[in-house]
């Protein structure tokens, strides 16, 4: 059982899509990434920061996972971090209703000395300069830095996102962010790129169309699982980031083929949270559910062609 | 050893990508489809109608391959049917810039006697009709009729393809294409609403994403290889076509793991086909290049996860 260290936002959102909408709701980054985690055996830690307006049963969601919340600063008069969002009708594509940093805009991460040691640091999607004083408090080198970052970054605060990327085992980022980030629009040639900029393996995410994984000329592809209803997309990056990452950590193997398992375990993952709204599915999302799906990820990909 | 009834478009192209643009060129769905399914076990024979401006080049390229050509009809002072593109830079999108049906108008196409008991029979994109009497020109029932079409024949000639799609045993189709065809987002339930119009199968083709085969509750996918360069897509659809109705006929079994397997054989096919322009890397294309690639394919797929 490895130590997970997990960096991102604790926060309210607000989500529209064509099933319906819901009033402020539990997400953000860490949240979606420590319910995906927890189902492997793993000790995890979130650091983050949140407002005294966050309701106590919002957090006790995640502590009764056993996800220490030590690292997890509650500011007294403060508000939590807010999004909202509405999905357009293929829920393929979002427009940011609101985006209030509120307490996120002061955040000065701190490391619980327990998890200074862990195996895998998870950096969800935060500023750069973040992400880099989280690895910065580390007293050992972890097996296992992964980093997740979007577009916004890249846009403002490139040189910053260079310096953590550098730093870092695994870079897990969507398609269009690795065109944006290499100018290369083949993700064959983005992912080479990406290899010479420091990380050793890259997870390009497709959304619907499944996820890559590159290390050196190895390339592996786990598709989605096609689904009947897509209810809501939110949550769905993070939770594959969050399988992937608790994964690796509770098997302390870096090879490519246990990275092969954690991007399946991570897919997996991320198909059950679609099928609700926020972080719904995934609160009481089971053991044997997962395993039933597993078996469908296997069937939908596996052939036995006669090679020759 | 089976047979294969291809009925298709032997054409000029005239392709323009960010790569460079070509004069005329061979093209058309029979051509790509006759190409793909030489790489197998079969005899195939290709049902089309040319104009004498076609070069004898050009067709003794498609008869070196050993495919029958007594069913390609030449109009003599006829001009051959053509068809001109664009791709836009990521080469995802197109415009059409002249479609010339020429002596594709009046097309009446008559099944060889050799061909009337063919097992596999592959009816490439035409006017709904003009499959039609193909398929009523069959002796025998064959193992496995496929239908490929496009959205221009739903948006003009419906009915006419819902009688064809009742018919066929496999419908190949793009994914908007099997969503304007039963107004189901979802495209596993767009398969299902296809399999209730006739076909027991359904391939849906997702271009650089892949291809999914559905069957009653099963479902198979294969991505598309992920490739340095593409240079032009032109043909690939037909490509993925003409090596699964090739495997199929070569292998005379239509159990699903054997479905798997073609569209495995065919998406490998396709991912040479974009590699230059036309047909031209699929002309020559060595058995050996081929089960290299096959090699890559099941690499970038197979895993050995523990299941419970």
């Amino acid at each position: 059982m490895g130590k997970l260290l997990i960096v991102g936002t604790v926060a309210f959102d607000a989500i529209e899509t064509p099933f319906g909408k819901t009033d402020k709701i539990l997400g953000g980054a860490a949240t979606f990434i420590g319910l995906a985690a927890s189902q492997f055996d793993v000790e995890s830690a979130i650091v983050s920061i949140v407002g005294d307006d966050m309701p106590q049963e919002y957090l006790r969601l995640l502590s009764d996972k056993d996800i220490d919340l030590t690292g997890l600063e509650i500011v007294k008069g403060g508000k939590t971090f807010f999004w909202s969002g509405k999905y357009h009708n293929d829920l393929n594509s979002r427009d940011t209703l609101v985006t209030e940093l509120n307490t996120l805009a002061d955040f000065d991460p701190k490391v619980p000395e327990d998890f200074k040691e862990a195996d895998v640091v998870m950096l969800g999607n935060l500023h750069p300069n973040i992400q880099l004083s989280v690895i910065n408090q580390m007293q050992k080198r972890p097996m296992c830095i992964i980093l997740d970052t979007m577009n916004f970054w890249m846009d403002n605060t490139l040189a910053e996102l260079k310096k953590v990327i550098k730093k870092v085992d695994i870079l897990t980022i969507n398609d269009a962010e690795a065109r944006q980030l290499t100018h290369e629009y083949s993700l064959v040639k983005a992912a080479q790129k990406i290899q010479d900029m420091g990380p050793r393996f890259v997870v390009i995410k497709k959304g619907e169309h499944g996820a890559l994984l590159f290390h050196k000329d190895y390339i592996f592809f786990a598709p989605a699982l096609p689904l009947e209803e897509v209810f809501d997309p939110t949550g769905a990056g993070d939770t594959f980031a969050g399988g992937f990452a608790g994964y690796l950590a509770a098997t302390e193997n870096m090879s490519f083929n246990n990275l092969k398992n954690a991007v399946i375990q991570g897919s997996n993952l991320a198909s059950f949270c679609v099928e609700r709204f926020g972080t719904e599915r995934m609160q009481d999302l089971e053991r044997d559910e997962i395993n039933k799906r597993l078996h469908q990820f296997k069937a939908l990909t596996q052939f036995d062609i006669e090679l020759q």
